[in-house]
């Protein structure tokens, strides 16, 4: 049986629409910390989480040391999915040889991954990733992984799960994402799942604009505990550059993701609906 | 007595004055990689070098690649002089201890490298970045030096020459820059110099603007081999953070460099006075 978070444990009743509007990626560039910095203070997005091998990072770790009154995730990275801008892991490229490509760089896509990443080495640049966090000065609230490769299979779920364990910090899980990435059946027993994930989708924004869906997904919600996973990030020079040739999860996907979710008649929305936000630190304080 | 490039034997006369305006820190940023090709491409900047250890080396990378035309050196590193913006060495931090901080990030100052740095160790990151802008493919033309720290002391340069000798790249060399850096007298015996290099000012940036500075510069070049040294970036959103509290050769700097560099009435005034270009390569093919 897949354990949910419960409603009626996070101090709401049982019929309550939950949502968390989280910010992933942040470290990743100056283009997407500034804007998840500004959709942070505009009092919509709730939570985001920080890629610490980025070179980006820094910036966006002493805005969450000065700032931790904001849900702060570590968004445990093990790709580097850019054609024209590149890092690789916080350990020694030697140390894990199993994460990188020739120059020392993070594999592209969860294939390669998935084929080559050696559990052993995933955990010890992981726990390298948190600890430099940590290090920092960051607080976290939550783990997560970068384009859930943490998902691909058993074993990296397994890693997953134990350093949610060693650092006492929830780990993001949710069965379709799960079922999506990794193709399990049955989904194995990891831990309590978010009852639904939302993200944008490549379709509806070459077509009608995110916003269109985003309103659809707010509309369709239903009782639980659900996130919605957004990558705010301003369409400039710099975040073109970064997402060259790669228009999914682009630079003008983040630049729709920021517009929607600063507009105020999002806010609007989501109070017509009455619907309550959740952070992880709420979800994390409930589960002591 | 000191050693100066001869300009007859460059092909030149020797009453000729010979200038190379110098694109240093592309790599750097987005910013500074655009705005650095966009200056070449111009035609008035005329050579560039690339610092390894940046978040945008792989960028610039692949310009230098598929562009050989352009003088393109290796911009040896081991600052990093940025408040929000980190970047360390190549090579693991755990075998380069005398070259970074507290999180493996390099020091900022050349104060902390004078006294800090074992000069093996800045040897052994030197080759390692090199070797990483080889293996990227680039062909590079000379080599210089990042806040020209290996003018610091004669232990410094004694590694900046014997890259030189091993790599047979000719290293950026200049009497008044040697006494600037590294208070040296006399001044060690080291290789052929360059007769006089320009750098803007930061008085002259915030009162009357660069370009009357680079005017008086061009205005005033007598007979020899002259580097005007730039830093051709965008004042945009990605390069104000970069430089954040730092506005000597700070982001507004940076645009002037480029604008004055791009302007086609600075081509005009350097055709007025017969100043003629001249790169690294044709140094290097001479020096042969």
């Amino acid at each position: 049986m897949t354990k949910y978070y419960e409603l009626e444990q996070l101090g709401h009743h049982k019929d309550d629409i939950l949502l968390m509007i989280h910010a992933d990626d942040a470290g990743l560039s100056c283009s997407q910390n500034a804007a998840t910095i500004e959709a942070l203070k505009m009092g919509i997005v709730n939570s985001y989480s920080i890629m610490v091998p980025c070179p980006w990072f820094w910036d966006m770790a002493n805005f969450a040391k000065n700032h931790p009154q904001y849900d702060c995730g570590i968004h445990l990275t093990l790709s580097c999915e850019w054609k024209s801008y590149k890092f690789g892991p916080v350990l020694p490229a030697s140390e894990v040889p199993s994460l990188v490509d020739q120059y020392g760089y993070f594999h592209g896509s969860r294939e390669t991954i998935k084929k080559l990443a050696d559990p052993s080495e995933v955990k010890k640049e992981l726990k390298a990733q948190i600890e430099l966090a940590l290090k920092a000065g960051i607080q976290p609230t939550h783990l997560d992984s970068h384009m859930y490769t943490l998902g691909l299979t058993n074993e990296l779920l397994k890693v997953y799960k134990e350093l949610g364990e060693e650092y006492k910090l929830p780990i993001f899980l949710n069965k379709e994402l799960l079922q999506s990435v990794g193709n399990f059946t049955p989904i194995p027993q990891l831990g309590t799942m978010v009852h639904q994930v939302h993200i944008g989708n490549f379709n509806a924004m070459k077509n009608e604009g995110l916003s269109a869906k985003y309103k659809e997904i707010i509309q369709d919600l239903v009782p639980g505990l659900h996130i919605l996973l957004i990558h705010p990030a301003f369409n400039n020079m710099e975040m073109k550059q970064v997402c060259l040739d790669h228009p999914n999860f682009g630079a003008e996907w983040r630049q729709m993701d920021f517009d929607f979710f600063t507009d105020p008649n999002t806010a609007t929305l989501l109070k017509e609906r009455n619907i309550k936000p959740i952070s992880w630190r709420e979800i994390q304080l409930s589960s002591l």
